[in-house]
């Protein structure tokens, strides 16, 4: 009896919230002009109408399932009713697409020596996160909840120690012949590779800093060719 | 034949290998007695002695496989031979450990408006990384491959908005009951939900990082409570 | 000694089981027939003959390793021989392929209010169970034993509060282009989906019930388009 | 700069959003003396207060970690702040803890009758379930978000063709020695069991139907025994 | 109306397995006896009594799901009515358990020597063999079906190069504390090392053989320590 | 301090290191050759000429990231800088892929008995242990760590007892359309098959060997056909 009261009381905030979505529908297309600006690319049309589509939120009961309405607005993982998805790729053209990875671990002076003592030893601290990188970069679409599952045709993963700041420069490449990039799988690799080193050195120092996980080169798909201004 | 000739042109590099080896060893030796002093815990007492096991691996065909010499050497995974090992920590005592890490994902304004924005919504940006990363901390063991698997008695992860720097900071706590610490699966946590943030975020914009992943507190074994200075 | 006499003691239920099994094996050839007139697609042709294959069970040593003998009699995942197999899908055509399952969560008053009063929260019970279904997708050909592993190239999870049975109604969809259906993973999604509403809910009742888990739409691949009659 | 201007838009309703959760809160807490009649158990307390917990949601740049405030407010998942969570079972006691759990594969007459035919034979339907049933109770923790990653003692499943109404009786069985249940291990062993039923006879016929998916006993914990009644 | 016949046609040998069984049951019996002398510990009482278990496979709707009836006849997977279980381990006694196996992957000359100069390199064969068969111990209880998922508090792989046979000695070493033994681990991680070495060699020859997968070393639990006899 | 000495004691090795590899680059081109008669297949050229990849790893801190310098010297998984590496194979012809392996598992007589006694029931250790390798085929890539993700068009895993050597003869088979072979998926099926079967077995023995992994007929792929001699 109480309960039913509660959800009563509730209500008021979710017709509200219908109102202010109407608004953010329009605010998102405004906002989507500004990216085909910056993009040089439209995004894709929202066949069903982002407004209408968050208004049939109400029928709580029914389901539109067949339409794949792709709302592409920046979160291109946030669907026209504002619901984390994972995108349609199913019309998208199949290319070669490659994507490459950095990140930079800060080991401080103490655990870089170490690191490079041990770097000549079998199964270093070096080789060790090179492996658990390429391994890490195959789990991707388990880890990331809206990433594809893709087969990827190649993956490198780089560590070398830096002196001059005490440092290992990671650097991770994947590539894919398919619908999808492959950004999130040398994204993954070099954060997997850079915890690993962190695992193995956490003993000598508590100040290690895994930093500059980003992405440095990107080719196929829509997009094209794409390389980070040093 | 000449498969024959190839092996022994390298014998010369891994009998010059044992000698430094052994200077390594007596290096190794003194970098533990500075670590000593800093963390204020005498390493390990390696019984066989680094530089005998490291001249055994001539034995080819031998194996010494009940012992479990634990050689920390700062590098906690590299065994005394120089080789990666999981360490064992079945003499370690049993306490309850807490680790909180924490990293940044520096979106830029645009990303960061978009997802300020989608905020609201149901299944956003922020929840979705929130539950990535939770699920990710119980994938450590698999990911990290020294790291041991272990049941953990909490997660927690935290994602805020940040409008100063146009980022989102993380935060993740692990905890558990047993023989070895959990900062792997705290650092873990905020790694994969910081690339499920980039992962949403990245048709937006890709100057997206992700910085700052480190350790932030941590209770509980021997070495007891940390905390990182401010 | 013992053991020897035990093991011909049951030979004569294993050549009893050969005469049985030719039975079986005309029967299920009469059966198929059945299913060619209720599904309109003829069984595939076995071209060893069942009652062959099954006798040949006794040459225990040798193998018949490179025939593909697709033995699809209704269960499409048991072999001529009546053993358990992952299907050869070699020869199947590539079409894009979608299916849409859906189940129901009955809460009971109580949990059905709680939920819909959290629904407002960031990080609620049903984008919880969303995230869960879209990555219970991908892992359905390591949940399912003789299920292939494929790449998606959308999965889709609804869920919605019903009031009028205070039940929570889930909808998942799945899509891939390729030589196999997608109904396991989208039948996977919404289970994984129910189950983890059922988490989150089982402390406020222990009386939840998953129920209707079930195909609703199919599309592509030999057999066409299906639709569930209401 | 148009930026700008959709999120403060989005202001008022973050903070009418406060306002009913502040509602929200007594309504909970009213809601939990409500379930401490039922199940015979108070609820732990809040020790910082809800209401407080979700007004600091505004500070958005500050953290809490080092409080595990755990609000179980019958959906125990949910924290004080109304975000999803994995809750926190480091103070609870290590107990022998028990569930069972059930569920219905409704196979029609044709489906039920391959499936008896096909039990005779070696790695038939109901075998690949039950090996399915127990690999999957393994995997929950991988499965479902907030659910604890556990050791389990014991995991049993049955399937029985019930030739009443043509379908396959499924009950799982999880054990373990800890502070937390194994209800979810249970539910989603007679799940996982379900879904590999239906992947070998989805060939058969589309109707097949997973129902009943529900605890049927449970013991250990806190809250004791427990059997559904018939 | 035909499947009807069909399923009565098979009654006869269901019954006749019965009879069979019963056979069988005291067969088992006798030889748990012989087994008992070989081993020296009683096989634990099957209270219900086979017979009277298989027999019990007519009531097919009826469970009987709260006896754990462990029934190690030799096969300890079995259970006391011939079908596969996952041992419950609940009344078990804690105790550290240790186990080593090894195997021999069998290069040749040819792969041997490649293998043996690329060693010199950073992330040779023998490491990433390493790594992979550390990561394969952690991943036992999802690979066999029926093997507890237990934490590991110490996993050893060691591999080396052996000249007088051209081959590869693989030795692992799984240690923990718990109610169940450690082979599995041991096996698989060394079982997943040959493979590795398979993988990276195998362009070099396909006549490479993994060979003398075998347990070496057992302490902990009831049957307390054992070695194998070289 | 003290470190810096220790980095510069470990010079000299790394200077001999390259002139041993730059005779270890000549001894590989060499044996190269070799390969090509044994093989029939030139193998591919690789372009920056391996002395000097080699040499150039002293420039630590570049890279050279969209250069994929595929050197297959024999160990297809090893770079030319003798890094290991998951082999790039988008420039591969997609062809039908098929392999067979196989192995046996040596019983001795007692546990070869018990399991033919209870292969006759339901859920047997042959079943089990079936449905073992085929779930283990579709794991590799996450085993091993340098193998490519793939789509399996057909898995197919066999057990035989063999009452001649009182064992368990295992083949497995994998097929696939795409740019690399499936030799590793064969292998890991027989392998994990026979592990299940060590599982169930190794309460009644201790003395089981797996041994024989091998692999028994492959075809697709630039190399073509090749079968064992028996």
């Amino acid at each position: 009896m109480f309960l039913r009261q509660l959800r009563w009381a509730c209500q008021p905030l979710r017709r509200y919230s219908t109102v202010i979505s109407s608004d953010f529908a329009s605010a998102i297309a405004e906002l989507n002009k500004e990216m085909e600006v910056v993009f040089g690319e439209p995004p894709p049309v929202n066949q069903a109408g982002s407004s209408n589509a968050i208004l049939s939120m109400s029928h709580e009961t029914t389901f539109a399932p067949h339409e794949n309405a792709e709302a592409k607005q920046g979160l291109t993982h946030i669907s026209s009713s504002g619901e984390a998805q994972m995108v349609d790729v199913s019309s998208k053209e199949i290319t070669k697409r490659v994507a490459v990875a950095g990140c930079k671990v800060i080991l401080g002076e103490k655990a870089h020596d170490l690191v490079s003592a041990n770097q000549i030893a079998k199964g270093d601290v070096l080789s060790v996160a090179k492996i658990a990188g390429i391994s890490g970069a195959k789990q991707t679409s388990s880890l990331i909840p809206l990433c594809h599952n893709i087969n990827l045709s190649h993956v490198r993963v780089d560590l070398k120690l830096n002196e001059k700041d005490f440092s290992v420069d990671i650097e991770g490449e994947a590539a894919s012949t398919g619908k999808t990039g492959v950004e999130m799988e040398a994204m993954t690799a070099v954060a997997i590779a850079g915890l690993t080193v962190y695992d193995m050195c956490k003993a000598a120092s508590k100040d290690i800093t895994i930093t500059d996980v980003q992405l440095k080169y990107k080719a196929g798909g829509k997009s094209g060719e794409w390389s980070r201004k040093k």
